[in-house]
């Protein structure tokens, strides 16, 4: 599988990202990077960071667009760090901002898709500012993806960053609208409330026993967790131990992972004072659209788990 | 149980009204009408219908605003009919206007809170119009209830009338986000997910033999519900009959039919394009408000269906 | 000329009441009060205040709402001090709260027109909330009246409180979207942008010299006025001196007083971020609505400055 | 003065293009297509006729964005015809697409200001979806302009396509509002009010001789009116003939057209219902922002007339 994954890394983000290159059977064209859980210049720094620990500095990564497509300023969450990836000790040897390629990420991400016509796999984790973007550059871009996975959105009008809305849509929700509305290619969606149902999610011990395998990998992610630990973000009771790029990622690495899902038309409300961002969902059929949009409601967490656990062995 | 009951009948209202007069426990003090289903005006006769079926016109029936708050026009969606009741025959002598009641509604709503302070319970079937302007004209209205039950809103962004909102709520969304706001005493609420859920709700072949009894408020029934089944606007497969007025009075009735509820701060959206009147709820507690409602999830259907089979009796 | 005023009381409030106490042709039936520069409660106390000063106890006084329909928090600017008069001392035997009525403001404005069916003027001076609520309790209150002078609005675009909106209007969008879309008597408007048109306002001079006269009147407003000068809230140089209300209250005490006006279908944004509450104009009959308002342009100021002269003599 | 013009071309974009062409001084280093009175697509077509016309092919033109930046629906508003150029007959040898550039709109304009930083002037004729994509490419783009000139937006609230707001803005919202808010070039606005001041425009009598000129370009113009005459799109009496787009390319060729002008900081509605795409200005510097743009208020008409005349000579 060609994959090319746009992210906002994010400590989840790299947890899929990890998820991916331990995955025999996917090769990673590219990276392409967005502003979102910290800044698109930091994010290429995350993304570097996260490749080197995984020896795999050779993939090409791309500097993605630093504003949405409004131009809002950059809201900050705290929930990643300051830095993205929990304001961690970075020990390691991370490697300068010269492994960045000059070429624009939107002008990439539509040169290689011209290059490998409907091979592409395009899995986003972050806002979809780039993706949006190449679909205004070029306006056959999504239909020449083979499919596209996007982490974001909700389903039941749940919110995390705000009352009615989840984060990567809130922060750029006309990218959202644009993409939901115009993609070309069959798209798969794992939402906010997906990643919260604590069916889909392990427990606290779980996520420890994880983190403790004797690799880099896993020292690399128990360093940049400590800080959401630490300042109690995170639940370490009960099945709330969330990571929610990485549904995503699973979901399109092995399909079997998804066990429940509906297709229907979505599209996001752009002008709600508690509602900007959130995901609409046409659950009754009233206007008649066909569907855009495959929204992940279960999966085997075996699988997924099991797909965890290999990302850091 | 003392109990004022502010409607817009309706379909589900007559019925809703129809198991609350077979209650041997509860004096309905008065019944105030108000735009939705049908217009104001209209509601006040499907009022006196519905009484003199059951012989009950010695309760005080009163007009209220013919107009949501910011006077949108009135919204038909046709679901009720033209009338609100079917546009059934009605063969019975249907008592004529002289028995409404010169006083306003919304004075009337002020007067009784006062004459019976603590002690009335409200339900509330149709939009929140009425309540919204009492609470306007008397600022301490809502602190002299006992208790309000609604019907209206959604908690999971489903809506009917339109994709993000349900119908009582969009109709008058400022109404409903007042009311949400400022209410002085515990309100409950059925919303439209309450009444979708199909664990919660019987099947058309109880229908049938609910609205089969040989009693001439069954044979009413049949008649404003023939309209519905000969256009299909119900389904006749599945658990799917949907008397969304009915949860709202059988939870007031007898507390055990709430088999489980959520307490939240819960307002509504007013500015969205698709989410308009949609209620929007705090679940995370960002905002660290109080809880401003009790959101029924689950109810006991053996229990309600005992309610609605006497209703009809 | 038999009038009824509506007023958030208010500094120019003042003012034009005193000009329309000053006014032989003028009979005023009674004070509504609304929350607006202050809250309703403070707003009864401030006209008691004002009617004290000019020996004019008769006139009944009445208590409105307290919130604007949507119930938003009541919003305080300042400019007319804590109390909505200048924060001033008040050394007169203000009258105490038994002087007002006890009958709810609404429904005495419901009651004043229908027992002078044609006959009444209703000037509003602050949000338009009792209005629009006398307007949902009895929808045929607007037609009964003779007609209406608001102060309130724009039509430029321009907005005191915030960017696009005028206060009065920007307090209650809901409450003057209502009136102005469903008003059955002429509506005559002075609008910001009327009252910021330094051809139609006097200088600070001249204020000076008005509120010099060896009156109690004058007195009182020298004193009212006295915390937005020490403040520098009110320009001191050009013509720049500014009393919204009482352009409107001579508007319609003496119509030559308006030189230029506009008909035109307006509306109100209830939606916007930066607009909400702002007046909308079909300027060129894209809608194909009759005109709801009469917007004033440029007023005679020689006729104007005449009448506040008056006022304070 | 090296300049590129953004354009939807649109009869008055002709008529600008055409002011420029004719101006010694003036080098048009290329010019950029967008979406607006006509597909992007189409605009293409219809520039390389007006540069037929001229006979300057040797411009080179670029097609930019084919949707606004949420991706909403093009808007066909009808009043430049269906093609966008009056549905005219077109007899010349119109060039075919191969003289259309093949690289994308967007990066041939970070190219062109990369090779020229400093030196360019922007024009924009059209909506403003191809400045925002080249801001969110390259976040330096606008700082490396020489200034930039917009057709759009208004300054008083009144609009064309819609009650509140003026085509070029409405058509996209958000790339008006990302390019205010975030150009770091002096921007000067030619707004509607601008173009609708009876003082700063010419008569129809002067339309019919100007247009009568004995030249093709004169030829050429008369034909592409010729429908909005006979469809009585534009009136026939009165100062009232408009060519917005050439006021402000006039504005920029001969600074002196300026006679007034207003400094400020203006953004533009977002989520109004009636308002969206307005153009929102802080006229009492409530948010201490600095100036963004020089809002054009008066026109010297002799100036504007003489370069008017000297397009089509
Ligand atoms: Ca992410
Ligand atoms: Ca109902
Ligand atoms: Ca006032
Ligand atoms: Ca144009």
């Amino acid at each position: 599988m060609k994959m090319i994954i746009d992210t906002d890394a994010g400590i989840d983000d790299a947890e899929a990202i990890m998820m991916a290159l331990a995955n025999p059977h996917v090769e990673i064209v590219a990276i392409t990077c967005v502003s979102g859980n910290t800044r698109a210049k930091q994010v290429t720094r995350n993304v570097l960071r996260i490749l080197n620990i995984c020896n795999r500095l050779d993939i090409p990564v791309y500097l993605g667009s630093e504003h949405c497509l409004a131009g809002d300023d950059w809201k900050k969450d705290g929930f990643h760090g300051s830095d993205g990836l929990g304001d961690a000790p970075d020990p390691e040897n991370t490697p300068d901002e010269s492994h960045i390629k000059s070429e624009m990420a939107v002008n990439a991400l539509i040169r290689y898709v011209n290059e490998m016509k409907g091979e592409l796999t395009l899995v986003t984790l972050g806002p979809l500012t780039n993706i949006a973007l190449a679909m205004r550059l070029d306006a056959d871009f999504s239909s020449k993806l083979k499919e596209m996975i996007v982490m974001g959105g909700n389903y039941q009008g749940r919110g995390n960053i705000v009352l009615g809305a989840e984060f990567n849509f809130y922060f750029d929700p006309v990218a959202a609208f644009a993409v939901l509305n115009e993609c070309q290619c069959p798209v798969t969606i794992a939402t906010w409330e997906t990643c919260c149902d604590y069916d889909n999610m392990p427990s606290y011990e779980w996520f420890k026993k994880w983190s403790n395998q004797p690799t880099e990998k896993a020292k690399f992610i128990r360093r940049i967790r400590e800080q959401q630990i630490n300042k109690s973000l995170i639940p370490i009771e009960g099945r709330y131990f969330r990571s929610c790029d990485t549904v995503a990622m699973a979901a399109v690495l092995l399909p079997d992972v998804i066990v429940e899902s509906v297709k229907k038309y979505a599209t996001v409300e752009l002008n709600g004072t508690l509602t900007r961002g959130q995901m609409v969902i046409d659950w009754r059929e009233k206007l008649k659209k066909s569907h855009n949009v495959n929204i992940i409601i279960k999966i085997n967490r075996d699988l997924y788990l099991d797909l965890m656990w290999k990302a850091l062995e």
